[in-house]
């Protein structure tokens, strides 16, 4: 939801943002290879403005892919177009650009998809049906797709196994950081290799949070098998953050698996032990680039970790954990070094789920500051208010009613906030 | 939740808050006196401070009540106490103390609770059980209620009928201005007057929004109908109304008939159409009280209308329209004085409501911008950012896919509420 603008736009009273989130790992990759996968980056100024904007996948035939995207009931034509070909369950290419969402665009959103996905489908040698494609920026605005469909010839011959980071460059928005993440696992004994990249730091919200992200293996899995697979493991990740709970029309997480890495066994169900492995160091993948998005939060000072616990099941406990993370009032307090625990008894008040006021227990930085609905005896703030002037926060909270358990991560509400999207013109 | 020290806590970065809201109605009142009931306020020291935090009503005996509060699982112990008390549907006396909200405070709260009511219970002379106690401010430290109980004989002896201004500012916390409404009705043609007191600012959302609201009447009605009067009053105006998503841990509206005005025919049921005056001006003093809240948001610079028709039902409406009025994007964009309709889109689609993408239409200020999920051919933003800079907003949404109607009321989020709600210590 933006141009690359962020940080130029800022005519602020309040400190200008900075070019790059305090929170941002220190370094980009490196991101090892996927045989089957090459990768490329270029500037097509989809928005009319310097820098790469398009980014385009090809992969090996026999390539599988599963997806999972936003809820929202305004999704973009990209996102549609996604969800009618993953019934094939094969891709031949991804197309990604930025600049512009082609969402709310009605006939003609969908018109300018097929004839980009058209054109890429030619470049690479496959059906238009086995072309993903993936758009992010302003909504409601008309998709200039010749501009995409013009650099398409030079993305193909400048295809490289690798070029990961240009990649992950050319899909952000607001992003002041590249998002990569990648893991070994084994599959029956033999090694596989998972990476991916994603963008995302405003509009971030559960169901689906990420804004994008692109995750590739060369393992050897069916579609359906990958599809469980990135269902569970978006559940404990993209679907477990929030940046400031509103949710794009957009959000798309495709996993493609090339089956150009070494042989290993057939998998034919999800629920075979070979695989657990491969779920764990999916499930690393996405919880990393995840978080990595929650780090770019758009103002983000702080990187907030809500674990609950005590709920009367996990879902309880995820609701109660994104009421905590969403609550203004409660991200405002991080943000000003505030352990003001009152606020988050009373975020999990509102959660809508079963608490026990007169059990409730919550402890920051491991520092226990309330036990069975009480302050505890003597608490002493100082440490606590000394902790939270760090830029890693946990919060622990115990609901007193069950065993749900379920960790979700945001980032504090901030001036930077504000800068950044009131002064961000669409 | 909050001493009143909004104005001077803030050590920010961005301009201070002002000392009284923008979008503040240019006076209090006046509001008339109403048969049956006296007030007054004093200085308590509650938080040890000086300033008014403690008011008394006193009401005639045969005065009936009706409550409405907080959903919060987390709720307050003299929200659990108010709700015993309403079983007997008398009411004698209303105490009400700010700096303090004797929330998650266990059994000493419930105790505390009980000292303040025995106590106004002998002031007045009636039962504890028709006494009505709220308390509004810091979260998690037990309440000093005898503080409040050594003031309550000099609280007796200045009662007054009329003395609202006093009573209203004694129950502020954050809020900048007191808050007060009042309207004349009539019942079988024989006046009525019906008038009440508010106060909230910040941890306001629907289920229930106000913070605290007492309206008090002259009129002659059994308990069972005020009941079902207010909660239909009380659906569209406080509950009806979001700052910041948050719900309070003390949501309290008390409505309060003294039966001392002119004698008017019994009514025995709220369907008696001799009602329906009583009831269309009921509604529009909890608006008018509930708009004033808005208008006192935490940092407001814009006070916001949000229509919805179009959806599937009033309640579908009433959910987008909420997604709309709480949506960080959406609210930062208004403070910027942006039309991004595109944000508005967003906020319709992650409401978890059924709309159609391609049947949408969005107004701002009268000018249509969308229409059937498309930009308006030819549309011109320069009027609608134009009107964006005044302080009324009225954003207009049709869904599209039924006749559900619903209007939510919510202000801007600015760099004001960052420093409101980041620089107060608990």
């Amino acid at each position: 939801m933006a141009g690359k603008s962020r940080r130029k736009g800022a005519k602020s009273l309040a400190p200008a943002a900075p070019a790059r989130s305090p929170l941002a790992p220190a370094r980009f990759g490196p991101l090892p290879e996927i045989a089957g996968l090459r990768l490329a980056a270029a500037s097509a100024a989809v928005r009319g403005r310097a820098g790469k904007d398009v980014m385009l996948a090809e992969l090996a035939p026999g390539t599988t892919v599963a997806g999972v995207f936003t809820r929202s009931q305004t999704a973009s034509a990209p996102v549609d177009w996604c969800r009618a070909a993953l019934r094939g369950g094969r891709a031949r290419a991804l197309l990604v650009n930025s600049g512009n969402a082609n969402a709310f665009t009605g006939a003609a959103g969908l018109a300018a998809v097929q004839r980009t996905a058209r054109a890429a489908a030619q470049a690479v040698g496959c059906q238009p049906g086995q072309v993903f494609v993936a758009s992010t920026g302003v909504i409601g605005e008309k998709l200039p797709d010749q501009r995409i469909t013009r650099v398409l010839g030079g993305l193909k011959r400048r295809l490289k196994p690798g070029a990961w980071k240009p990649a992950a460059e050319a899909i952000m928005t607001t992003d002041t950081f590249p998002k990569g993440a990648s893991r070994q696992a084994e599959i029956g004994g033999r090694p596989v290799t998972i990476a991916g990249i994603a963008k995302g730091s405003g509009m971030i919200a559960p169901d689906m949070a990420t804004m994008l992200a692109f995750v590739f293996s060369d393992a050897r899995l069916p579609a359906a098998v990958l599809k469980r697979c990135l269902v569970a493991a978006n559940a404990r990740s993209f679907n477990a953050i929030s940046v400031d709970s509103d949710t794009s029309t957009s959000d798309t997480v495709l996993l493609f698996a090339t089956a150009r890495g070494p042989r290993h066994r057939p998998v034919k169900s999800t629920t075979d032990p070979c695989l657990k492995d491969f779920r764990a160091k999916l499930g690393e993948v996405l919880t990393d680039l995840a978080q990595q998005v929650v780090r770019d939060g758009e103002g983000a000072g702080k990187f907030v970790t809500v674990n609950v616990r005590g709920a009367e099941s996990a879902r309880a406990a995820r609701q109660i954990g994104l009421s905590i993370a969403n609550s203004p009032l409660v991200k405002t307090a991080i943000a000003g070094c505030d352990p003001n625990w009152g606020r988050i008894v009373m975020a999990v008040g509102k959660a809508g789920e079963k608490a026990d006021r007169d059990r409730l227990g919550i402890a920051i930085g491991g520092t226990e500051i309330a036990r069975r609905g009480l302050a505890v005896p003597g608490y002493d703030e100082a440490p606590v208010a000394a902790y939270m002037k760090g830029d890693e926060i946990e919060i622990a909270v115990d609901v007193g009613v069950g065993r749900g358990r379920f960790t979700v991560w945001t980032c504090d509400l901030t001036h930077g906030y504000i800068s950044i999207n009131a002064d961000y013109r669409s």
